[in-house]
């Protein structure tokens, strides 16, 4: 009977933390939607609140370390359940850094001001997020559901997340070029897109994990990591 | 004598992984200077072995996750031998991350280009990257010495790096004011300076793992994370 206890007991606690991955994981969801509409519709309250709101996820990542480890020693799990308290580590640190990014482009949007930019500019800061919290919602569905045989999906959302920062950071470039005024605004806006993008990396590593925890390999084709703006060189007019 | 044997046989594995982790930081730095002289000297080719050296770091937190998740099964650690070997999977991810940065810095050597860029605006970067690089150089050292007693240094180099980049951002959004020509090498001398200064919040991550190897504890006083350029509006002349 003891054995039972105890193997129940590791359950739980391990139950437990996949919660409190799955109550981070909205919480990052949350403050990115919320960063993004403060820079849409320039709200600075709004702003304030998610720059506020990133300590949970600091402090979410301290107790599901804290805890995690204390699980190790105590219940000395192997293979699978070993991995799953392994992969709770990992995903929360990928979490908390989801929470860092949506903070930092609430903290530009007083310095990207309510200068009148072109819509189309916005809508392509929207679309990017859109397509980076996605990856965000679905990864984290997987990881309720461990249901890893069609998480291929990342990948080819990964190049889209790329393609789309890409053009978006030629776009930036041409109205800075066009007018001085342009400059600060939009090399704020050139950071919350690059983070927009790492938040996508983001998702796509937790995917990885998952991956890990269920089959306890890598994730099979090395994704090429990062974005592809480093080459990109605007002519002058 | 068989427990011994165990123990001894744990303490190999462990030393093994703590090698591991110094070559691969070794390699880390290596490849920040190196990024960083191809960029102040416009040296393509040294670029590119910088980009092909980070599969060296790729390939190195794989291992040490795989033999760390394996040492923890097997052996069931307890205590300070167990987060030995969680500092050490932590320790691989910020490396592996250095890397990534230095890559990227690399990669923009193309697009900065030998057009003449003010010679302070290299200094800067030199500057920069200096003390980043000091800044990892003495954790590894701590790493290796595991004497914490002194590890308060990085708060205040963190705050030194967090100037440091905010002047040389003000700098830069000045050059892009003064010519539009600048817009393009400037903008990818700002992402430059942005990773190497992430680069230095690895090193204090690696601190504060290093911190947590050795006490069990949080490492006091929370650093206000991430730099303060996010509030820099120029002024239009």
């Amino acid at each position: 009977m003891q054995s039972v206890h105890i193997v129940s007991a590791y359950d739980e606690e391990l139950k437990y933390l996949s919660k409190r991955i799955a109550a981070m994981g909205g919480h990052a969801e949350r403050m990115v939607e919320q960063a993004i509409s403060a820079l849409v519709n320039s709200d600075p309250e709004l702003a304030r609140k998610v720059v506020e709101d990133d300590t949970v996820l600091d402090q979410g990542q301290r107790e599901v370390d804290d805890k995690a480890i204390l699980l190790i020693g105590k219940r000395q799990p192997m293979a699978t359940d070993l991995r799953e308290v392994i992969g709770v580590i990992r995903i929360s640190a990928d979490l908390e850094r989801v929470g860092d990014l949506a903070k930092n482009v609430a903290k530009r949007v007083a310095s990207v001001g309510d200068a009148v930019q072109p819509v189309s500019l916005y809508r392509g800061i929207e679309a990017l997020s859109d397509l980076a919290l996605t990856q965000l919602k679905e990864v984290l569905d997987v990881y309720a559901s461990r249901s890893v045989a069609t998480i291929g999906f990342v990948r080819d959302r990964d190049d889209q997340i790329d393609a789309m920062y890409t053009s978006l950071f030629r776009e930036l470039l041409t109205y800075m070029m066009e007018d001085p005024r342009n400059i600060t605004p939009c090399t704020h806006l050139l950071f919350c897109a690059k983070n927009i993008e790492r938040i996508g990396d983001h998702a796509t590593n937790i995917a990885e994990t998952i991956y890990f925890i269920v089959t306890g390999d890598q994730m099979p084709v090395e994704r090429p990591k990062g974005d592809k703006t480093d080459r990109i060189v605007m002519p002058i007019s």
